[in-house]
């Protein structure tokens, strides 16, 4: 196996991460999936990254516990109000309060890492520039320099062994375009979990932007969404 | 106070980052200290971290768990055993086993996620690229690839409310350089701690890499080190 062949894949449980895995799978690469656990309000997003990892037979998925929840600042893993009910208008016009302070810098560099010790050259982000809440690392201009401190960073690197590429399949498809992939591929989305606030029971509350994103791209598609929602 | 007037620095206890954070004091920031629990094999010099922030007096000292051993692949996080008694000459000639894979990036990820809440616009870090163990991520090249990087990468940067510096004031001094002014600004090496491999009772073990070049540094300062070693 050389390292051309291996690819390490941040998988959260969701939508876009599980079709950028099956892109991995159907490009014949050896798979690892990291996912983490950050403090975020609940482990519903953990669980389906499970069942995806299990449904894949995956070689190796590796949960990272990180506290970003110390750091603060993010509706996602502190106690801001999710926004609800908000247009695709309303959606674009800001980067919004889930927002997470720096946190595929953080993802990509323990994948980095542990790329490093799989000898793996390829690293996976489900990262989208297009129908995405305005994350400024979901742009290819942070992914670009992302991969290049990469490979100035690490041993792999700079004894020539290794070349890191950051893999962003999805970074130029519209949610509609991502869930047809993913259907072509036989993704089976009942598996993933998109929700910003689900119920107690997981169901998926159908008003957070995640959910409004999710749902316009199934509709857009002119598919239906396996998953239930409680709106 | 402004973006310009706040700092985080990080601080693992050792001689360089207790010298990178008396500088960042005489420059005037206002200090926030950021330490690691990496799973090391000691806690000294965790330990040794917090009484540098105590004596500096700093605004306030964030210490954040994370698991690099389920990565694995270093002498400091793992199994393999740390290199004793090499020369200057043994130190240079390869990366050692002593390098944890992308750790100044993942540690530089956080500071990064912290400054954004904090509206710090600077980072300081004691890397060093003259009398280091030849770690990649200690190299200028490598510094200003994350620069870059983290600039494109958060909310606060985007909206240029934020730029971010990444200050590396010990980056080409020699260790008998970096000694002297930190003795010029009237650090007590005496609180921090070096060693890889102490003494259960904390003592420095005096033959691994990081004493070897701690006690060649204080020589060539014509000074004495104010901490105890076992030989």
């Amino acid at each position: 196996m050389n390292t051309e062949s291996k690819a390490v894949v941040l998988l959260s449980g969701g939508l876009d991460s599980t079709t950028t895995l099956a892109i991995a799978k159907s490009q014949g690469y050896e798979l690892y999936c990291i996912s983490f656990n950050y403090g975020q309000r609940h482990a519903f997003e953990l669980n389906a990254a499970k069942r995806v990892a299990t449904a894949f037979g995956i070689r190796s998925h590796l949960i990272i516990n990180i506290d970003l929840s110390c750091i603060g600042h993010s509706a996602l893993t502190s106690d801001i109000d999710i926004p609800k009910n908000r247009t695709s208008q309303e959606i674009e016009s800001e980067i919004p309060v889930t927002y997470v302070p720096a946190r595929n810098t953080i993802f990509l560099s323990y994948a980095l890492a542990w790329a490093e010790v799989l000898d793996a050259s390829h690293i996976f982000i489900g990262v989208n520039a297009v129908d995405y809440s305005g994350y400024p690392d979901c742009r290819p201009e942070y992914i670009e320099a992302f991969e290049r401190m990469a490979n100035l960073a690490t041993k792999s690197c700079v004894e020539q062994k290794l070349h890191i590429k950051i893999q962003t399949p999805l970074i130029h498809l519209t949610k509609a375009q991502i869930i047809r992939k993913g259907i072509e591929l036989d993704v089976d989305y009942n598996l993933t979990h998109s929700c910003y606030d689900p119920l107690p029971s997981g169901v998926a509350c159908g008003i957070c932007d995640s959910c409004f994103l999710r749902k316009k791209g199934f509709f857009e598609a002119g598919l239906v969404d396996p998953i239930q929602y409680a709106k």
